[in-house]
């Protein structure tokens, strides 16, 4: 049996050549889509803008490649520092707080996948002329919800790292896992138009040929082919990234946003991460309470999405007659970002319909704006859910339920204001899971995730290598299943 | 859709009413087999034997409840804890060694559960007239492949354990997992011959009726319900343990010894804990070498399985001629355990080959005496994969290569001396792994696989509560799937 046969999918959901469900505010023109690459740039485009000021810069280092020793001027505020001693509950579980340190590799990546790919970003929108910069802390990743992948690479690379959870080794020899800090979802639109011949506007960039030589340079790799990748973490939270060579790194651990578009043989709860977005939005720093939140429900957005995504238009008609709902097509700006956050702000509950993929950061921009999220996306998968039960922080309702004319503004209206505050008080308590800035935040508990993986990557390493030559009918797979009678709604 | 849609198998394993695979040296006659328990109990009948004097004893107790304090005098010889100090390389990974402690609740069992089964099996034997005893201390749990399920109990109720993975907790709400100490294993060969009726020989007894009793305790317990028996532990190390009510426990992580009749929707390496059988011969102590090693080959055993385990015949067929070969088919008694235990002393290489199910404790034999086990089980799991490397103590041979004429001696003979004390090196560092009672052993060792499994177990109960109605067509399983290219033989 070949490896084609043993893998084959037994759930499939197909890779689809349509738009990015990276979530924006901007109207997007319906128009027919015509390659993954196109689509994914045209979206992805209207999401990005370069954070005002920021903060994060880089030191000097080797141009060809990306390891250096950077302190990065992360926040370790009173605030996070008081939750890791206290113990918040069950979010912060001893077993968490007791898990060794796993030790990791990053690889020396050529310059080209990391920085290279910021440089080509910024070239593409006229703020560079000449590259390599000889000063990489001239360079700013460009702030958006995938920037997790800037995250990681910048806290691996931090000199005061504390490592709880993984600590970073030199020689590979030593390493447990190996991470692959390739950008790849900046990657994905470092061309900012969608230009005819699939390829970059004049800049020459190409995120598929990058993909492509990432794969070509892996495969030199020693410890690549040690462990046929079991033993590899990437990055790819849009859930376009590595679309082109997923399949051929679906071994390793993927870091993704959801599964929408991965097969059920390429990711899955059981190997892979789920990360959250980073929020777009400022956090709300007000108290707990109902009394400045006079809008019962809020959402902005594109109204028009495909995939589980066409609920949305459905629930901006039943909704948009509400008087205490504010319901807007959006359009990416500062101006809209603002507003967006004034919304949240002073609303009870905020929608979390589903985009083109089950997930978008509107529900962790809602989580940090201590609005109530009312998740409307049946297939949704959440970050970090062994310590975060999301029933005690947000609402989740049906499709079928929820575009039925006034049962959502009638079952939210009578949710008691006792109720939102214990819903507000319970998001307070988890934050800080997605604040990716804070010591004890987002990267930390990622890494705890990535290392929880360990005794099953060892696991079928050694076992892939003494298994025998069988004849099966069926992939061998071990699996986890949901198997609850499901709800259907919230109430 | 319904629970059992979604649950459906995908690679179905029937629950085959045959006999055990449980390892014997006596022949089992070959004819027609009625039921699970007939066979069963017709077949174990013949392992078991009680050990000659045991040091293992109780301290008197409420006579209707299994919970106690009791001092076990299990072996904490300086070998396990230099082990334990000086780290056996891989074998004892940072990852384990970090691992923070899990809360386990055990439940307080009605007696008839666990000492009730000790009872039940020494008075079908004539060896006990008044039940319940005064003093359980009394009572000698009968020494077999499966006491797995003793040892864990033994453990729990140790007033001295350290906890090293898991402490055990006395209020159920701190518990992270709950542990149901139900000797099913012993329970399924409590009566000792096969009667008319499937019902115990005038004993009383019915193994069925004791599972459904379980069953129905179960069901009334607060915690049970909680989670839907996620966060619950049973031992069933029998391949036909808790048959009767295994699909109604599977949401639990389950201690097996291997998963041949087990549904791939009721038991996964994902999930569940792969269990060492308790070796049955005597640990070699002398030094590794191969001077004293006359034999090439050695296995004795019933020549006649079914199911993966008809390979025994023709390997008989091909074996049996071969002058340094020692094949026999064993009865079990005093006398065949000791001749094992000189063959397996004496011998280069052990023939592990399948029984009835794939694994067999005769592999477990074979390590602790040093006798490089030649496995010829297509389909086995082995217990604590993570952490051993079982290419570097074990030969895998596919079954369509061993039958071959001439195949095995001829590249068995071909493996240098060298070879061989290498294989005996890496054995002696995991010993430990098969020495329940070994402080640093066995038990310590399942309580850490058990721990590995509560990140997942929290996530899928936190995720199964909110999940809403979906329309699916196929069961919501994470997988992780084996996708290398096998192996044909150890060549």
């Amino acid at each position: 049996m070949n490896l084609n046969d043993r893998t084959k999918p037994r759930k499939p959901r197909v890779l689809l050549p349509s738009s990015s469900s990276s979530e924006t505010l901007t109207p997007v023109p319906k128009m027919a889509r015509k390659s993954i690459l196109k689509s994914t740039v045209a979206t992805v485009l209207c999401v990005f803008g370069l954070y005002g000021l920021s903060t994060t810069f880089f030191n000097p280092i080797n141009p060809y490649h990306s390891r250096l020793d950077l302190s990065l001027p992360l926040d370790s505020s009173s605030k996070s520092l008081s939750l890791l001693s206290t113990d918040s509950g069950e979010n912060l579980s001893k077993f968490s707080r007791n898990f060794g340190p796993v030790k990791v590799y990053m690889y020396d990546l050529p310059r080209k996948f990391t920085y290279g790919v910021i440089e080509s970003y910024a070239v593409a929108r006229g703020g560079l002329e000449k590259v390599p910069v000889d000063d990489v802390s001239s360079l700013k990743y460009p702030g958006h919800q995938h920037s997790g992948e800037w995250y990681l690479f910048s806290d691996l690379i931090r000199e005061d790292r504390d490592g709880r959870y993984v600590v970073r080794v030199s020689d590979p020899e030593e390493a447990d896992l190996f991470y692959v800090s390739f950008f790849s979802s900046l990657s994905l639109v470092v061309n900012p138009i969608r230009p005819a011949n699939g390829e970059g506007a004049g800049t020459g960039y190409s995120d598929e040929e990058m993909q492509e030589s990432l794969m070509e340079w892996l495969e030199q790799q020693e410890y690549w082919k040690r462990n046929n990748g079991r033993d590899h973490v990437f990055i790819c939270q849009d859930p376009n990234a590595l679309h082109l060579i997923v399949d051929r790194v679906k071994n390793g651990v993927l870091l993704v946003s959801d599964f929408g578009r991965l097969r059920s043989d390429t990711a899955s709860l059981v190997k892979d991460v789920i990360l959250p977005y980073a929020h777009r939005i400022k956090s709300y720093s007000g108290k707990i309470g109902v009394e400045n939140r006079k809008s019962l429900l809020f959402f902005m957005g594109n109204r028009y999405r495909k995939e589980g995504g066409k609920i949305r238009d459905l629930l901006f008609q039943i909704l948009e007659q509400e008087e205490d709902v504010i319901i807007k097509h959006g359009a990416q700006s500062r101006e809209s970002r603002r507003m967006a956050s004034q919304g949240m702000h002073s609303s009870k509950f905020c929608l979390h319909p589903a985009g083109d993929t089950p997930s978008a950061c509107r529900l962790f921009d809602a989580i940090v704006s201590l609005c109530v999220p009312v998740i409307v996306s049946d297939q949704i998968e959440l970050p970090f859910e062994d310590v975060i039960d999301y029933r005690k922080i947000a609402i989740f309702v049906d499709s079928a339920s929820a575009v039925k004319p006034g049962f959502l503004v009638k079952n939210l209206r009578k949710i008691t204001r006792e109720r939102i505050l214990e819903y507000q008080r319970e998001m307070q308590e988890v934050t800080r899971y997605f604040e990716f800035e804070d010591t004890n935040g987002t990267v930390s508990e990622i890494w705890r995730q990535v290392s929880m993986k360990l005794p099953l990557i060892k696991l079928m390493i050694n076992r892939d290598k003494r298994l025998v030559k069988r004849e099966m009918t069926e992939p061998d797979c071990s699996c986890l299943c949901s198997n609850q009678s499901e709800i259907r709604t919230f109430l």
